[in-house]
């Protein structure tokens, strides 16, 4: 039996999100399927984290068992003839059997983009919230330090999500231009709530449109109340980008 | 009367070209039934230039004739809630009553994207052409220097295009990496046949592939043979990026 990491790149457009659902095409299910023809049995996937619908990665961490011989080396290749183009499995490696690509993640990156521009641009409609309102990079980035460590995030927490505690370690939080009128957030943390990082999305957006002080966004995020943060940010701004294990060199 | 002039972008993935079609949606059909809503009677647009299936447009140039009393300035944002968000009007100005989106034009830049990398893009895959091999951009530069300036361009030519004259005039030809992987190509020219520029992409792809010298390439455009030529490079990766017409500032 051998224990099989991939990583995949995907285009979450076109998806119901990550996790498998009883009426509609996601991520899970078709990659299951595929990889259900590659090996030629049946499978089931271990993914590091759910992608809600429209939500994209770059590198989602997925995991499963096969007695298949094909070697991990070749899988990025096999894989791209049995998947569509917007599922792209841009590594494989053979991991230790206890490896779990949720269970054994130690960190998360997240990345949030937003186009910040009087008039929409058509090439990025999938993939960012468009701002019409001019954002102050400067006083987000300053107003999302006071995530950093470890706090009680039920200010930032969905509705209606998991019963899990709300105590989650934030390592580092930045908002930047990154040049053409984009503006990308990034979150590193050992864990995330339900909607967590595009509820703390649109409470800096308030930051930015100087709406809200970096205090009062500290205050926010100390007084738990989630009536009290700003908007959820639209899911086609959010790509989970990197998801760090044990022993892995930390390039960041 | 008016004549508008409208400076569209769109991502021409979900559509059938520029140019009306009888059973198809393609930017001309919607443009014209949306601008039919705003001006509150019936309209016509001349575009500068027809886009096929699946090229893209930052800078497309239509014009129409309009008694409507909207201000030219208006336009844009008016425009945007009633456009889907694949097609954005970026400007709007009223020009003289002899202004021709096509006739008019004294030139056009194309660009093209190209994504060189062994595995695909998924965020790329309706917006470059995935080349594998890896390409010598430099090497491209230099062949593609041989269509500056006025040439019979039937080596570059679609079969069963229009019967036009195969004479066109490029001021300049460039290609570059552009980053992450990227190459740009970019034309400036008086005029292109149609297919002219992915005939040109595709035969220069062979030169980057060291299939085909520089000199080989220019031979080809001298040899004035379309069979001599590479391959129609794909629809994907096809930008038309600006039209220029007399009396402007220049700004390339």
């Amino acid at each position: 039996m051998r224990n099989i990491k991939l990583i995949l790149a995907y285009d979450g457009s076109a998806y119901h999100g990550y996790q498998r659902q009883a009426n509609a095409m996601t991520i899970q299910q078709l990659v299951e399927e595929r990889l259900t023809k590659l090996f030629g049995h049946p499978l089931k996937i271990n993914g590091s984290a759910r992608t809600d619908t429209g939500v994209h990665a770059y590198g989602q961490v997925i995991n499963f068992f096969t007695q298949g011989t094909i070697p991990a080396e070749r899988i990025p290749l096999a894989a791209k003839a049995l998947l569509p183009p917007d599922i792209v499995v841009v590594a494989a490696s053979e991991e230790p059997l206890e490896f779990h690509a949720r269970r054994s993640a130690e960190s998360k990156i997240y990345r949030y983009r937003i186009v910040n521009t009087r008039l929409p641009n058509p090439f990025e409609r999938n993939y960012a919230w468009h701002c019409i309102a001019k954002l102050d990079t400067a006083l987000m980035h300053e107003a999302a330090q006071a995530v950093v460590g470890t706090h009680d995030f039920s200010a930032f927490r969905a509705t209606g999500g998991p019963p899990v505690t709300p105590v989650r370690t934030i390592m580092s939080a930045t908002c930047r231009d990154a040049g053409n009128s984009v503006i990308e957030l990034e979150f590193w943390g050992t864990g995330f709530l339900y909607h967590m990082v595009r509820n703390m999305v649109g409470t800096l957006v308030e930051v930015g449109r100087h709406r809200l002080t970096p205090g009062g966004f500290g205050a926010i995020l100390a007084g738990r109340d989630r009536r009290a943060a700003g908007m959820t940010a639209p899911a086609q701004g959010l790509y989970l980008v990197e998801v760090k294990y044990e022993n892995e060199i930390v390039q960041k």
